[in-house]
């Protein structure tokens, strides 16, 4: 049985939302748990869920909550104590080191200990990356970890890459984000030839940021050589579009796309549900509609693909939305599942020597 | 009586649209136009709307069209002929320079000749700008001009500066843009004490790439200059929210924050259509529905903005999208009528200087 190390401290609404996600999901998937943190808090929270039968989450759909049943009995657990907890505005290259019994190092630890085969963390972005990094290793010939981000659109999904690990990027680190953008696609989302595209501005070759115009040949090359299949530059708006199964980009872009993405969707269905509340027809009429909106917000919340992959380093790694529910985290860990045993890090290796 | 000049070949349904527009904007705004083009099909475009009287167009909503009485003879027009147009492919330095009979290189000059107030264009960004450039010069003092884009909120309107003219940017044009940004905002939309963000990655100062971490210092002592009020950080969730009025970034990112904002609203929204079409009830719903989505449509459609302002540049010029209706031309016009006798372009310079 596989088993999955779990930053039980990590997230906005830890341990209860994280512990709660992963008791879920070992459930869900049949996977053994490794739950780091404090010990009489992880302990207090699966009485708890024990106690009462279920996990009370929302499904994707913000406001209504449903029980899932919970047989803590028939999950294989294991609680590993640390004593620290790195929070969301340290700074990174520091508390890393300098907390070293913190649980996201010691859940790392228990990836390249061998006792778990993938780690998820809800926590600090940063702080997430950098022990990956230091614990488990670059793959070897790999310049830079990259994150590689899922976003819902109407048929395939998208990958993103990379959706924030790094700001500042150089062609030759975007050209390596395709090749393991290529392997994630394949392998996680079973996209067999996926076409890979540069996130720009201006849809023809010679138009982007210096980044972009250096990069753009190179991917070209790899192009010619049947390494990748290069569609060229996809605009912000084509990100929705089926033009590339895989956009590449430097972190900083990257990030803002995912964070752009959530802020106008939330901005959006906002507008639609103040609209529906603004007289007593609107209100009928907001309350039929509900179960329609309720089935799109659930298609393009974040939520639903819970986690993003690190993909370079020497494990499994996912990174969870740091306002993790319970539904999140434990689509987090479904995420590391969906790659478990499919050998991403020794295919990357391969196309990159 | 202010006069503007049109670009009447630029734009995916030029000269149609683009005269529409035009003429509809002379009649509510009260202004003159100088229709710049092909003089035949311009005159061919007028008379037909002259023997039926009417605009046919969306207001913003996709679908429904509306008829908008034109009285053609109140309207004070006139017609400059020239014979060339630049497409939307061509290599922007090049056209202009050897197109000196192109409607928008036209267009210009009746603002640097003193014809006209400020210049309207939906055709090629890069041409548009690199002929107002060009014909008009820059604002002393100002490196590069910028494009402010103003994308709607749920309360007040925000301005993104750069949208797209500098694909790569220094920290020192990032100061100029906050500078023109607020001008901008105080002048346009009438923001009494507009506050400026930089679009980053992480909500704390020294997150953020390179150019972000470099221009926060410079920012933050302008604000400790009472020279702007600088609230830091805003990620890309954060533009939507009531953070900042103006948003600094460079030219790439701010295209790919609009790109995104309309690629995944369309995204949703066709979401929320094709679920409303999804079963007899649903049908049912949708159509009842319909009315209040349409307004949310109104709202967040960029045409209801219809051009974006190129800040920097001796003289007032307007950008318009290339997929301009009647209806976004006919605001891409308001969007200049918005800034005449503010005399802009010479607050700008006090600020610079």
């Amino acid at each position: 049985m596989a088993r999955i190390a779990i930053d039980a401290m990590g997230g906005d609404y830890a341990p209860k939302t994280i512990v709660e996600g992963a008791l879920w999901a070992a459930q869900e998937y049949g996977i053994g748990l490794e739950l780091v943190g404090r010990k009489e808090d992880i302990e207090a929270e699966i009485s708890r869920i024990k106690s009462i039968g279920y996990v009370l989450s929302d499904c994707g759909t913000k406001g209504r909550k449903r029980r899932i049943k919970i047989d803590v009995d028939k999950i294989d657990y294991t609680i590993t104590h640390c004593s620290e907890v790195i929070g969301m505005g340290e700074a990174v290259g520091q508390s890393i080191r300098r907390k070293k019994d913190s649980s996201i190092v010691c859940a790392v630890q228990a990836v390249a200990d061998g006792r778990c085969e993938a780690v998820v963390s809800a926590g600090s972005t940063g702080a997430a990356m950098a022990a990956s990094l230091f614990g488990l290793g670059r793959i070897s010939g790999i310049t830079r970890p990259a994150i590689a981000v899922t976003l819902p659109r109407t048929e395939k999904p998208v990958v993103i890459i990379d959706g924030g690990a790094n700001s500042d990027c150089t062609s030759g680190m975007l050209t390596q984000f395709a090749q393991m953008g290529v392997a994630y696609a394949k392998l996680s989302l079973g996209i067999e030839n996926p076409k890979v595209g540069i996130l720009s501005i201006g849809e023809e070759e010679g138009k982007g940021n210096e980044l972009v115009k250096e990069t753009y040949p190179l991917l070209k090359q790899m192009h010619e050589e049947n390494l990748i299949d290069f569609v060229g530059n996809v605009e912000g708006k084509e990100v929705f579009k089926d033009k590339a199964d895989v956009i590449v980009t430097d972190g900083f872009s990257g990030n803002i796309v995912l964070k752009v993405t959530e802020g106008s969707s939330s901005l959006l269905l906002n507008m639609i549900k103040s609209e529906f509340k603004s007289g007593f027809i609107g209100a009928i009429i907001g309350l039929l509609a509900k179960p329609f909106l309720r089935r799109i917000l659930k298609r393009v919340n974040w939520e639903f693909f819970g986690g993003m992959l690190l993909l370079g380093v020497r494990g499994i790694s996912v990174i969870a939305h740091g306002r993790s529910s319970a539904y999140a985290m434990k689509n987090a860990v479904g995420a590391a599942v969906k790659v478990l045993n499919k050998d991403i890090n020794s295919k990357i290796a391969e196309k990159i020597k």
